[in-house]
């Protein structure tokens, strides 16, 4: 009886109904569709993101910028060692506390993330595309309710890592 | 005046209006909810998929299993030698087909599975649990389609890879 119920529990619970395998393989289209889009460009949509808050918010140090994109702070330091060795970057130190450095955009990274703009927005459309225009809205506005949710949720470095080596 | 356009377009598609970005969120949640409910299993969510993918289907070669999660076969590769090397999972020839290796759970893997389940559940329904249970059952409803609709993408190993590491 005991074994009947678990098997019944699960047959309403396969692969394609969990919500959680469902968002990994949307995201993997999406990170797909985003180097198919914008692969002339050589950004990561992580890269893209850092960027993009830059952009929005002007210079950030990197516990900030580690919180406006949601990813945790050793992953921000080395993605923005990468753009400042592409000259995207800048570093310079908080004048309001010296500890911190402040990233922001040169004008050369402004000057590529308008290059890429329509290129990833692209992306981003594709990735919603196969709902309706009132399914996209209603879609997108799910996914930002969920993530202010829990948006201190999903930073804890060492698990994150572990669960992207599968 | 096409810089001017240029700012007005940027205006109305900030982080927090991109469904690629919201969707990595919501990953990245997903994925520290699945290990906070199930740290004391020592399974990832993508080991997870896969134990689930072979309790389904039963004996999988690997392009098969590589196919049914959508990952790609080198990380399946990975993935199932690990949980063989922890004893969940069996490989054996395929007598139709002596090139390929059949993986499929061991009494010990259908015991694990069975004992995480209760767990892995809770993490997929906390993922979802802010919104209201009929948009529920539309989130996920929406999810199936894009994933659905978009099957074929998202499976190009390198690309994958060089977005996890931002």
């Amino acid at each position: 009886m005991e074994q009947a119920k678990r098997r019944s529990v699960e047959r309403e619970f396969p692969l394609q109904a969990r919500p959680g395998f469902l968002i990994r393989r949307l995201h993997q289209i999406h990170t797909a569709l985003f180097f198919e889009e914008c692969q002339d460009f050589d950004v990561t949509p992580v890269q893209f993101s850092v960027l993009s808050a830059l952009k929005e918010r002007g210079a950030l140090d990197q516990a900030s910028l580690a919180r406006e994109i949601g990813i945790d702070r050793t992953n921000v330091a080395d993605v923005v060692r990468r753009l400042a060795a592409r000259g995207l970057v800048s570093r310079t130190p908080d004048r309001k506390d010296l500890r911190l450095r402040l990233a922001r955009l040169t004008d050369r990274g402004v000057q590529l993330l308008a290059s890429m703009e329509e290129a990833a927005r692209r992306a981003h459309e594709r990735t919603i595309a196969p709902l309706g225009e009132s399914e996209r809205a209603l879609f997108v506005k799910a996914l930002g309710r969920l993530v202010d949710a829990n948006n201190a949720i999903g930073r804890a470095p060492l698990r994150y890592m572990e669960a992207g080596k599968g």
